[in-house]
């Protein structure tokens, strides 16, 4: 019989969150888990580390399940880092991000802690998938997205994932029996608009909260945006080599 | 005669920065220059956003230039949104982000503050060019660089760049005399290996400094790594699909 695998988890929304909840969930089925995940929520905080301040991270006991838990004062990405140096007695066989509340698909994978996690993981050689449901709330309902979490997480581990290629599934809000099935995409060229509402302080001062719309303007029926919208569980490979390899040709055409 | 354009200016390491001062003295030989720059240092908050908490900009007079500057209290990726959106009269020609007192080459692109103000500029649409120079000092000369910075800020606004792209320049610290030129590169294979610094607070509480060594096995030619090495100015072109095309078709027989 094979050795159970060593599971890494961890998310954005802090470690108190359902989705990630439902995550260690379904790792206790597939191998041995420890969770590493932010003590607060760190939405947006895309792939930031922390540089110029101190962290700190304590083991917690947070459910009845098995698996062996640390809370840490950083972002997702120094989570990822404290685990495998400092409190995992092993390299992890796989890191898993999530279940994250709302969508990483299109061009929040840019901005998406989640995701910043599972690609710091393929950085260090780790495999490592991003999970998110498209659902904002905190009391999103993650049953659905179980069984799917489980496939892609066996898949994963039987096949493995090529040198400098993590996987970001996102996961439709709807019952599971509309779910059509798995899709693989790639990230679909969409963008936010962003729309700042300007307001007053008491004082007089003025501030900004950042709003925005979504807008897809990528006909392409091979997105994850056109997949999610046509009921898919969306599945793209993700590489952290940001090289325009198509552009280098007409840039040694410059005269520079 | 061509309308001057108009240019964006930011960075990571905040507005008062010797670095984005250098950028701006260049800029305003080029164009009609319009800073949004954090007004605290922002280094590896990699593409952060604001979404949990108000922003606040004012209006600052810095040096003698004839640029309009203001200070924000987002992250290097905000200033841009808030400068397109809400400060600039017009949409600019061109975004720089820099000059970067430190290296975004190479691996660093993912954690960089300026280069994802260059990135969330290219998501808007606007052509953009993050600027590094390899000296983190906040004393570093940036002197040597300008020349530089200029010939490849021209080159921008004349060729323009595709959908999808933006620049990312590194400079090595050496003399002027002794750089050999510019090159274009791919991103060198390479990453940090950590190593946590753990001490104890005067309360005996564990905690940790994040500290690291760069580790570059990438022996390609045609690295930025290896450019700057031998003392050339690496340009790497960077896109904001992540999708790893490559590994589509692989994915696809999957059983999924």
């Amino acid at each position: 019989m094979h050795k159970r695998p060593l599971i890494l988890v961890t998310n954005d929304d802090g470690i108190n969150a359902p989705g990630i909840r439902a995550l260690i969930a379904v790792m206790n089925t597939i191998g041995d888990v420890v969770v590493v995940a932010p003590n607060s929520p760190q939405s947006g905080m895309g792939h930031a580390i922390t540089l110029n301040s101190t962290l700190y991270s304590e083991e917690v006991r947070l459910d009845n399940g098995p698996q062996k838990e640390f809370s840490c004062s950083g972002t997702p990405a120094d989570c990822v880092k404290l685990g495998i140096r400092e409190l995992l007695d092993s390299p992890p066989d796989l890191c898993v991000s999530g279940i994250n509340h709302g969508s990483n698909a299109s061009i929040n994978v840019i901005y998406s802690g989640t995701m910043s996690a599972a690609i710091e993981a393929g950085i260090e050689g780790i495999p490592a998938i991003g999970f998110s449901l498209l659902d904002y709330n905190w009391d999103a309902n993650f049953e659905a997205c179980k069984s799917y979490v489980k496939t892609i997480t066996q898949n994963v581990l039987e096949h493995g994932l090529p040198n400098g290629v993590v996987l970001n599934v996102n996961i439709p809000n709807i019952p599971k029996k509309e779910i059509k099935g798995i899709k693989v995409c790639r990230q679909a060229k969409a963008n936010w608009v962003e729309e700042f509402d300007k307001r007053k302080t008491p004082q007089g001062k003025d501030y900004y909260w950042l709003t925005g719309k979504f807008v897809n303007l990528d006909g392409g029926k091979d997105t994850d945006e056109w997949a999610l919208e046509k009921g898919y569980i969306s599945l793209v490979p993700v590489q952290f080599d940001l090289t325009a390899h198509h552009f280098l040709k007409d840039l040694n055409n410059w005269n520079l």
